[in-house]
């Protein structure tokens, strides 16, 4: 009944107590993250518990926002220590919400402090970690090692050099560390600055981008030189999956309509975006990469933080009525028995929609994890017992943290292992599933399953 | 295992009945029901069970009906007494239902009856009632001490004149009970009598209303004269909530229009009352009052019901297809830390939006209780769990009886309790909370949370 | 613990035990399935256990293809016997979906075969089974008494002779097998063939089709025509459930428009299919038959089974933003009183709309089992956890195996009446409702209720 006890935390069975056993030690395979790959190639001591459990994570600074911290004590101006202080100050009150659990795992599991963060022991808690981060044994490269991380995938723009995963591409004892294309800025046409990137792609090609086959060319020289760099799979995010059919002509005025600095239509977006997708599937399915798809994240919702802090700071919702299975059925369909991909929502109320299409799909279309706001004990496990019924755990892509700091790649897939141990013993206790097969289905959701269809 | 016993009554774990007794004892903060404060400024005997318990109770109709019972013994000209022994004949029918359970509850702690209802006892039931209901420790005042009720919110319109709340203003040893604004008919411009309602509300402010600006200072009186009377919040039904940015004179064009008596277009109708919201806004934020919107109620869907009986007689239903997304942008930027809100939906697809819409906009937008159909232990449980993996407990607005009837608070509030420690006891009992921060947790959300909030 | 345990496969307390001991052997009423009657009527002996659990069954063949089975080893020209071997090469790993459990209670409870289909045993398993089929106690009528069937009603197109169910209609021991009257053919105007049905349909009643009242009377011919055969109720398979009010004007417009092979604007299908719903809602409310309206399916959504195999091959999807509250509107309004009305829905995000509307029309309206993909332990309990706090259980319009496969309506029964036991005996645990009151209800909902609704 402790908190975070080692056998009994959310594992509610003998039967799921025994099958975490036999997965928890299995390598971390992470398909989607949002690790800093520079952080790990300088491979710099970090600094303070500040800069590695919330300098970089707006889930951390949100809560503090709820509980009426001042933003000068989350993003702002003051230093770490009075930050973390900040943070320390109202720790209890994030009871309940994962976050609340992810920082103290990584305490326990990273650090070795089984203290309860509060204010009392806030600046031991600051002293003592501090301590320990001049170690060589917790700067990034010794943590992924610690952590077990077999291959992990950063999410990376299609103009990125990527100097930084080749500087770890032979470097001994390292996970894989591969990166992902994620084209979204070449595809989000309706943004203000959209002109902008595309001059900025056409200097990374180095040719000019006039149409969108040149836009297409570009992009695919890039492809080839995330191909080059070991990349497995792309991933987008999309507010609507548009994957519309829609001809070359078409998108080709759409896309000189903007680039002449006009403003478009919500009809001509969709269409650019739609022909786009299409032409992303034709590039993967020739190199045989996996299509990550997040779909329904309503971006910058709040003005407030958009406008003085920027993107991803806080401010993305979930909207019950994004559509789904219109916008997808022409682009699953051109590119079924060709292109693998992976699905995810971020309301739950999705899920019925993405089963079903994935379980319609076969074997080339799977749900992937839990994602976000879902990325909790409930949530996943409702997930898990939902994909379980409709659709199939063998087919599950697996658990990818989706982290901004390196350090909680391991609570994030403890949490996960947990669950899905619970979600198995539950089965097995009711009688539902022999204990052999779960044990077997844990095993290949957590290892070979990902492995098998990432191609790592 | 005993029916309602005091001790394991929704309480699965230790942990859970540790935590329920640290809460049951906290008097009750009711920020919205309906309350006929006439009763209580009356403080007249009841007459017998069925006024009490399901004379002004369309949740009891509504299951009575499903039953098969007749109108005539439901609403119509039947006596007291006929309809208790027809709602008496079906009571077992009703397992399940939180129905069940809350009238059970009703008779077991206020009038210490541990019978199970049924055709046998009905005729006992209502003799025994009846008498006890002639005791003055029955009478509407002291059951409200009894129930230890500290502030109860009624809902009110605009050109309600509160005499009943001015006389109870003044009585020792009674809760505060608290008008709240509720400017539903100023803004239903669809509704057929709504110009009838604004000659209402002229009369009542002794003003000519003409124009849009004419009828905000209208309401802006009312809402002068509520706060005199010690209002802490507004109520807003709506199927959508419109919120659109809207200049005045659009707004005002509608107005004139209708008024005009011509009919409108949706958008005309969507536009005035996003304008009015703006206004409601602006009002609440100068005094400081919590907005609460209840959001996704399709009313008067049964024609029967509404023909025969008007409104609110049971035949409103949910729409998983509610707009909330959208129409509620504009509002929530342009109030963004003016304003606190509190947000209710009537579908349990709709938390993932409501519950990321709260966790974007900080500490002042926050989610209320399980509304209506939520309004139960399975409809509870999922809605904490829910807010609490995605938002925080710490946050939630408290629990509101949202009652018809007076007889009923400390039942609801006890439901509420009981599944609030239960939550609690199973993160608890799984070592996802150290208990001490669970019980900090559950003491906030039912107490000095909502008073914090509303300023009671 | 065991696998499919008697006492305790999905009975997860003393009480849910209890509860299932006083309804597993109630007779089996199904109001909604997909029986081939003929194969009742020729009473064949079955050749093997491919051919009894997979021939017929899409659910087998997408699971079969989400693991990567070969298309000629699931509807191809393989031998049922590679067939057999490829499902059992691939059978561990569909544990956790329903289909694993019901194959396996199959098994258990018609072969008294208990061993876990695996490669190893899988062709002892099919030798076994092939010769019990050839025993005359598993021929399909031996098997429909076994599992003590007392109503089953097929699904059957208005052109049906129904000669198989005349065939069994006087043949002793024998369950009543109903016809069940399903006009989707004459109501999907949107389909490529819809003339060529409708051709088919005025040679079934011998009478040329040219208006909408044509239609409508040769519709009511084949009515007539089921309602001699036993009929109890129609079927209605629908994305969106159109039922606004349409005049015949318009109706017929569009029909001659179609008929004379013109495209049809989306409005006018919906305007069509609408004044259809009307009509086929008086032909039922004059014969006294129950209206089951399936909500929801997204069919043929993957060409590639849509252009080889045809439809219900496995390309069926579930969407979440399908509308009903809005089109079943005014349908529900003309039939209020007058007709009955089960409800199914394939998104579990629309019980909130279905629950609600099921409340606020009372006896009449009523909602299905748990449908098609929600057809599992998880699907079913989330269901009548959800129906019992909004609606009624006592309403609950009785599970229905909806099955392609005859062996397996003891299985899917079973599972149903499990869970239901678990249901309540959970509620009983927690003290909401008492033991008795509980059987009550499990008793009705499984006989008793379906009985009296459909009036069987």
């Amino acid at each position: 009944m402790a908190f975070l006890d080692d056998d009994t935390y959310l594992l509610t069975s003998e039967a799921a107590r025994r099958i975490y056993k036999q997965i928890k030690d299995l390598p971390i395979l992470d398909a989607h993250n949002h690790a800093d790959v520079r952080e790990i190639a300088e491979n710099n001591h970090y600094t303070d518990i500040w800069q590695v459990e919330a300098a970089t994570d707006h889930y951390v600074w949100e809560l503090m926002r709820k509980r009426g911290v001042p933003e000068r004590l989350i993003t702002g101006d003051a230093t770490n220590k009075e930050k973390w202080m900040a943070l320390a100050g109202i720790f209890e009150d994030l009871g309940g919400n994962p976050t609340y659990e992810w920082i103290h795992l990584d305490l326990k599991r990273r650090f070795g402090i089984n203290d309860l963060i509060n204010p009392t022991n806030a600046e031991e808690i600051w002293i003592k970690t501090k301590e320990m981060l001049e170690k060589d044994s917790m700067r990034p490269r010794a943590v992924l090692r610690e952590m077990n991380v077999e291959v992990m995938c950063s999410t990376d723009d299609p103009i990125d050099p990527l100097e930084h995963h080749e500087a770890m591409q032979d470097v001994e004892g390292m996970p894989a560390i591969l990166p992902t294309w994620r084209p979204d800025k070449a595809m989000n046409i309706f943004k203000e600055d959209y002109p902008h990137y595309i001059t900025k792609l056409s200097k990374r090609v180095q040719k000019e981008i006039s149409t969108v086959d040149d836009l297409v060319d570009a992009l695919q020289v890039t492809h080839d030189y995330f191909e080059d760099h070991g990349t497995k799979a792309t991933d987008h995010g999309v507010r609507v999956p548009f994957g519309y059919e829609v001809s070359r002509d078409l998108a080709n005025a759409v896309f000189e309509k903007r680039m002449a600095g006009k403003v478009l239509e919500p009809g001509e977006s969709r269409d650019f975006m739609s022909y786009m997708m299409h032409r992303f599937g034709e590039m993967n399915a020739r190199s045989g990469w996996v299509m990550q798809i997040h779909i329904g994240a309503v971006r910058d919702y709040r003005d407030m933080l958009f406008n003085n802090l920027g993107t991803d700071t806080g401010g993305d919702i979930s909207d019950h009525l994004v559509e789904i299975v219109s916008p997808l059925k022409d682009f699953l369909n051109a590119f079924d028995g060709k292109l693998k991909v992976v699905l995810y929502c971020l309301d739950p109320g999705h899920y019925p929609s993405l089963a079903t299409i994935a379980r319609a799909f076969g074997k080339n279309v799977n749900l992937g994890a839990a994602w976000w706001y879902n990325d909790s004990p409930v949530g996943m496990q409702r997930q898990l017992e939902y994909i379980s019924s409709v659709d199939l755990l063998m087919n599950f892509a697996g658990m990818v943290t989706d982290s901004r700091k390196l350090m909680s790649y391991g609570s994030r897939t403890e949490m996960f292992r947990r669950v899905l141990s619970d979600v198995l013993g539950k089965m097995i206790s009711k009688g539902m599933l022999p204990e052999h097969v779960a044990t077997k289905i844990a095993i290949h959701a957590c290892h070979a399953g990902p492995k098998e269809l990432f191609g790592f």
